[in-house]
């Protein structure tokens, strides 16, 4: 006898939350999609591709089985999980939260705890990739907590993602995934410092483009945000703002575990030198603008 | 009428020039290869496989079309070139000088006016690549100076890389080799601190090793390197103290330019480090002991 | 007709607190001398000259017109503050609480809160200076909160320090205390590269202090901490976990700012460096040893 | 009997150079002050109070016993002495040499052995302090190289400078001075960050000038460039692109020696990016503009 299809929710529908959710909404898998967004009119589309629409984080989770979140920040995952009419207050025995946004360690837990405590059952799942990942179905999800709540939403993670990891007790994916974004965060500022020296000594950057997908650093990051850097302009994919938060976070876990890393410091800075000129709301490729200092 | 095969010479002989010598003599594309290395000793398996060996650069010069060198930093390049019995002392009008070292600028348009003085045609050759691309042929070989000889050598660069760069008058070579190593040297620094995050975290090395993989940022470098990271083990392939000089001279050559490069800076400190803790002959990759503090 | 005389607590026996007590008990300017302390072992020499001991900080604010408290961080001072028998429990219409911890912004915000909810009056006092100077009643106090409070506990203000400042706001005092501290942290790692260098460059230490001492950059934390850096002992008068705690806080507020500090974003990576190797306890001046890289 | 008096002479009327020279004029110590300058123009001054002005450094030192030089940087100092008339041409036996510039090891070395070639006597003598110290006669110098020279020209050193240190062989003031310099240059960077840090939080910055100056850390540069970044106005005493000069220089000896730096290479990343910004001869203080970042 068949498994009966779950009712899934959906809280967040910024760049990476709207194309996950219309991800399962497309796979046919699952029996409902219930979406929220704090700003509602960003719900429409998905509405009229079939997607039910709820007026509270509360009654998304109260109408689903499982409800998945993608929020921006620590500050907006805890509001949308604990605030009046949040999450938490719709959740009863069973039901799962799976909270996809990156946050710290701190934030997860106090979520985590405040749905196992009404008897939920709690993950945490922040991802790998941005934009086009998310569009495509290829999010790399690291995930951490209930392993019972994993295993029931495979189905759920096989349409937004590759690859699903499961990390180990509630925290162990904010962690990783910080490690990786603080990774990505440095290797950009050094893709950055790259280009701005090659342009300044006179050298081609698409020869050095060319050059760097030959070796030993070819990677996909380099080749894609390459062209935006030579034209300078950088549509948001993960908004710069973000990649500075993670880097932030990231440095404080390794304040907290006495691990110095001075290269992600420095880059740190530069990240906080782009947003100071404005552009947190830019990819984050735009850290190149912070190589660019003439008055 | 088939051209006349060139003689070619090659001097230094360490981990990089050994395999490319042997592959310009594997080619059978040469009338003859000659090679000199300061410990003459280093001579004798390339000796046995077919090689001529002279006993100073002057006279691999003398007796050769086309002289490559590969030689292990600026001062050693000027000495080989410059000092007596030098390659510069062998050159006559017509014979070429490629000086595949990675060095800077100031040195490779001292060296260039050299050979060029005497009649000679000069052309810069830095190369992407480590010990295995070197022994595979797969180098990445950025050229600059004398255009014709970088037609002539075509065959000799094709045995020794998979692709070669013509990017300009002498000194944009240099200029690209450094641009492309430290990107590579903060990017190696970015990676190991987030293997020790990780690893300090409770994370297991492996799993973001495979995340990695995964992802916009997957790369050989990360996958060739993260074992040798996790063991904590790191035979040279490209040593830790060339890296180090690499960022020196690039943050030398951003400091000439008005370039800010705190990244580069912050990672150039690392290698420092790991060079006073006596690693400057163990594989780049040992940076990652710089993040390890434990008294 | 006189004022009556004070009632005064303390809270906080550290290296500090304890200083700072007795120069309150010493000053014979109130009618009583409260003290507490986690570990009430510590209150034995300060009951030996005269103070009364309390149990818990609640006991202490019961029995004063005005407590003050001094403890090691953020989250010492919320306990304090804010735990069962804390502080807060104590207070009630028209008592005053000075908290001279230097603690962030949120911190002070939030015990300031819970004391006037109560009606009692707040201000933040946080110290620039170490042991001798609470010794000494050389302190510099920065404060920030209830003017009137300000204003009453002048007397002791002036048994404390040499110098109190009214900032503004609650918070006020918090912000100038981390730029203060910050100024120091990264200003000592500026002295201990110099003075680490002059070492690895054959010069006397020595010589290098008698010529900074007569220069535009002389300043009595130099002439202090250069022979304790030449001796390499540190005993402790400002903990450097301390010093550290206050960078991470300051490029924290630095962040939520957007003000680039990468001086002080490389500092702090040395002092996370000191205190990996075990340092947390010493002097901060032992920022010096991660200067010292041998193996 | 008296000794007879020196006729010395002076090769550099820069800001620094020409307040040193009047002072050795208005001292009446000596026999005769002999000037020259690249551009000659800026002699007159001086003619007009007595001095007399040649029109090459070898004439300058052809007229005097002992010639001092104040220059720009490495590549003026070479210049000067070692160009086609420069000082070594006019050198003697005898004759005494001493080059107050700062520059590194090598240049001072090359000079040195230069002069002591044709029989001269030379001394490196840098110094620590800018134009107001320079005219004030308080200069604190740092010498080495021919102890003879040294005891020679102690009135000379007496007008000049308010102290004066005989450090060792030729090489040793150079790094002296270098390491003093990075000190000066990372102390500075700390500052600013503190200045920007205290504005952007609502604090006046002149609180923070006021609360530094009572504390551990007063110094009389703090006081002295305080009210200059308040009114971000920066007439060069010290100009930027010189102390990143030495900056520069002072990592470059950390390089040689494998002492990481961290702390200077961060603010030495601040100074380009102030001098990218055109403030390469505004006063060193300009950094501060470096963490001014709104677009």
């Amino acid at each position: 006898m068949a498994e009966a299809k779950l009712n899934v929710g959906f809280l967040g529908l910024g760049i990476m939350g709207e194309a996950m959710a219309r991800n399962l909404l497309k796979s046919g898998l699952f029996a409902s999609v219930t979406v929220w967004n704090r700003t509602l009119s960003k719900c429409e589309p998905l509405k009229s591709e079939g997607a039910k629409v709820a007026d509270t984080p509360a009654a998304v989770v109260a109408a689903c089985d499982v409800t998945f979140a993608m929020l921006a920040d620590p500050d907006t995952a805890l509001a949308v999980a604990l605030g009046d009419n949040g999450a938490v207050a719709g959740i009863s025995a069973g039901k799962g939260y799976v909270d996809m946004s990156t946050v710290d360690e701190a934030c997860s837990s106090k979520i985590g705890a405040a749905v196992t405590a009404k008897g939920g059952r709690f993950l945490e799942g922040p991802v790998s990739g941005s934009k086009k990942p998310a569009i495509d179905g290829q999010l790399v999800i690291m995930a951490a907590g209930d392993k019972e709540l994993f295993d029931l939403v495979q189905p759920a993670f096989g349409v937004m993602g590759k690859r699903s990891f499961y990390l180990g007790a509630t925290g162990a994916a904010a962690r990783m995934k910080l490690v990786v974004n603080m990774v990505m965060g440095s290797m950009m500022g050094a893709f950055c410092e790259g280009m701005a020296l090659a342009d300044k000594a006179g050298l081609e950057q698409s020869a050095l483009l060319e050059i760097l997908g030959l070796g030993a650093m070819a990677n996909p990051m380099f080749a894609l945000k390459g062209p935006a850097i030579q034209a300078r302009a950088y549509p948001p994919a993960f908004p710069l703002k973000h990649q500075q938060k993670d880097l932030r976070l990231a440095l404080a876990l390794g304040d907290a575990l006495d691990v110095p890393l001075p290269v992600a410091a420095a880059a740190n800075e530069c990240y906080k030198e782009a947003k100071a000129k404005g552009l947190g709301d830019s990819d984050f490729a735009a850290v190149y603008e912070s190589t660019q200092k003439k008055a």
